[in-house]
């Protein structure tokens, strides 16, 4: 027998009139004769022409959407549209039954919601295997934009002592039965008797680690999951997320909006070019979303313009106070259709103002700097107009913020006062401080929530559909 | 001012007689006129030559051992030995001093231990520069080899409901005070308080979400942190360590053996090409520590004839019944020279057995097949003999185990038989069930422990010592 082919292989195959051996599930079956067949190596399914009737009926009826079928058959170019090449199937062999009746993924449209509680078999339909391929792709290419650049890929602790960025926002890792927490004496839980010997938490960002790394080896990057126990039930949060945090030393903050920019065009060019078939079905998905809602509810672009709307422009680079001058004197500000009215100098942005600069005065990415001080955290780097701090936010259409950064505070009488004034506690975080007691340089770095980015670029509308598994309130299913 | 240049594109520059500006730490600073640089993008170091007789004192006492110092000058041929070209320094500006009575790395070989308790700054030393850029090399190549085969990269959960492989090793994730542990009437844990509205833990293995991935678009591979809270204080454990498991839908035990062998030769010889220096380094290092101990404990190979001996052989491939056959016979089983003797068939294999059989008896890597049932996990796919499963175990010089895998039990009613007899709880996993409910198929995949790669290839003897931030009993350091 020969040896399986892919079906994104054989749909690009130069030769027709061989034997091959395809292997898939089933997406449909009609008129006893044509099944549509994935392996997930693309969207695009093959045809398998079945001749009806030389083929067992028994066997017939167990080609059911969702089977798992072997075919060994002759490839050839497609008498039919809408393919170029099928298989003329001589030997059909079912791998795995699926019950018509009680297989959850029928060949029709299923909300995103059902299949959110199916999620093991979401993987299965044309938009997941989209999403998860242009996933894949987003990921390696941020590895191989890194590499190319002599970066070093740092593992970062997942289990840590600090909730270094505070807020309280960390889950508890333990290995207490926690029916029965051991306590001291005095009442308070004994940590000393835990796993670690002492409290531990999920990391909420690796980036305190990864200075570490950058004092030594100059250029690093770290790709893992980080975690917030933050109960918000919104489109925009996981419990569970995936995080890019590059940390550069030596550069300063226009190096660090140079190395975001040419990241984020990077990357989506990537996928541009390696999922243009995903990007295409994406993009008429979302079109055919769109038109179910009213006209000013849908986007100006389509997904395919916003994508290439990103890598066409400069991004526009300005300060916070500039930024909140437009605001201030833009029409829906004047007009109060914000949410949230800009009133004066030193408040956050949310992401009506943060799309209306994009989408609205722009019409371009925009990379917003030097922010307040008091809504930044403690390790970005004091401007010296002792008001601001050298933060970044870079902000795409649709989706607000999608990376956050800043030049670091090498400087340790600064960076010491601030936590102070902060509230950070110096003693758990002294080998942070001992980077600027040896050796400290210039440096920058940022974050990118990777699932912010799957999100932009397949287009989806729910955070928890960029994630295989998402993690949420109330939900740790699979 | 030129843009800064890493030290590795100057020391492969073919031209000379340019200025450039180079920034980093000092090594090592001698006759007030020599400085060693490094920045971490290179095992070697620059010389930088210092006109003493016309640089501030002040300055020249600032240049010590750790200092982060930007350096503009002219690249020059290098007269003196050890070095192609050198840096004539124009100006030096300090940019972090570093006080030499209080920087804790000093220009001497500290040892391991000492370095891992300041695992903040063993990044700046020459051995963990090198083990931390093989580290990246690797986890790239990993990458690269599963891209260029056309796998999916797949983020399985970290946080699971699930503690599948059992044996209660997985850590607790939990957002309750534990101080004050919500209890229901019954006096039990009242997890439905909990953020998750469950008990969750932390993963064990991402497989068998993997193995969902992988029953819709066919080739999977996850590369993950995973945890284990086993109480063991070895050279060989880690609390939180990195996993690659991939799974692949159609393949059989030998597609599996066929693509792990692929892997691990193809990221071997990554590293080989990539990082030759760190390697050559890390082999001598490796032989010199060998010096010191007694002859009959010295490895008989040098740490580059190791990956060349994986690179070079076939693995023989054999099932564990032959091997205990062999072990059986062996002159240190005849001789009672194994802690653990071989008396029949069915009990594991010790460290001790593996390495006899690929050190001593066959001379090449191995890979075990077919393990007793009784010693392996529910999932692996049952043989018709009744008492083996389809198992294999790759086996390497000098550190025994690296991979562990299996063709995975498709057939519902003979997985279910197993999980009843093992007291797995079929009701959890309903999910995995519903994959050979709906469509399954027979596929393989296995896992590979990065940090055990990472021992092997670097030579280092103490998992500690090749992960950034090690995680262990009563350590949670950084």
């Amino acid at each position: 027998m020969s040896q399986r082919l892919k079906i994104k292989a054989l749909l690009q195959s130069q030769q027709t009139e061989i034997d091959v051996t395809v292997k898939g599930w089933v997406r449909a079956f009609r008129s006893n004769r044509f099944i549509a067949l994935n392996d997930g190596s693309t969207n695009n399914n093959i045809q398998i022409v079945v001749d009806f009737e030389n083929t067992d009926a028994t066997l017939l009826k167990r080609i059911t959407t969702g089977a798992a079928i072997s075919v060994t058959g002759k490839l050839i170019a497609s008498q039919g549209k809408g393919q170029t090449v099928e298989v003329i199937a001589a030997d059909i062999e079912i791998l795995g039954d699926s019950d018509p009746e009680k297989y959850p993924i029928q060949p029709k449209k299923h909300s995103l919601e059902f299949l959110r509680e199916n999620a093991h078999l979401r993987f299965r339909t044309n938009t997941f295997g989209a999403i998860f391929r242009v996933r894949n792709t987003l990921a390696f290419a941020v590895h191989q934009f890194f590499q190319e650049r002599g970066f070093v890929y740092l593992h970062t602790p997942v289990i840590t002592q600090s909730d270094a960025e505070g807020a309280g926002e960390a889950f508890h890792v333990t290995n207490f039965d926690l029916n029965n927490v051991p306590k001291t004496d005095t009442g308070e839980v004994d940590f000393k008797q835990d796993f670690f010997g002492t409290a531990t938490n999920l990391t909420v960002s690796g980036q305190l680690e990864g200075e570490l790394g950058a004092m030594a080896l100059s250029d690093v990057y770290t790709f893992g999951p980080t975690f917030r126990a933050e109960n918000s039930n919104t489109t925009r949060h996981l419990a569970e997320f995936w995080m890019i945090e590059p940390e550069v030393a030596f550069n300063n903050l226009t190096d660090n909006m140079d190395l975001a920019e040419d990241m984020l065009k990077y990357v989506i060019k990537y996928a541009l070019d390696k999922n243009a078939d995903d990007i295409e079905f994406l993009t008429q998905r979302l079109t055919e979303e769109e038109k179910q809602k009213p006209q000013n509810e849908r986007s100006d672009m389509s997904l395919l313009e916003k994508l290439q709307f990103c890598l066409t422009h400069d991004f526009e680079r300005l300060t916070y106070t500039e930024a909140i001058e437009i605001l201030k004197e833009s029409t829906p500000n004047k007009k109060k259709k914000f949410v949230y009215p800009i009133e004066g100098w030193g408040t956050d942005l949310q992401s009506e103002h943060e799309r209306y600069l994009v989408e609205k005065h722009f019409k371009k990415p925009v990379i917003l700097t030097d922010y307040p001080k008091e809504i930044k955290a403690f390790y970005m780097r004091q401007n010296d107009d002792g008001k601001t701090v050298g933060a970044m936010d870079i902000l795409f259409p649709g989706i607000g913020e999608i990376i956050g950064g800043s030049q670091r505070e090498e400087r340790l009488d600064k960076l010491e006062q601030r936590m102070d004034e902060m509230g950070i506690p110096k003693d758990e975080l002294w080998w942070y401080l001992d980077t600027r007691r040896f050796g400290t340089c210039p440096h920058a770095g940022f974050g990118l929530g990777f699932e912010r980015l799957v999100l932009f670029v397949t287009g989806m509308g729910n955070i928890r559909d960029v994630i295989p598994f998402p993690r949420f309130p109330k939900n740790a299913e699979f």
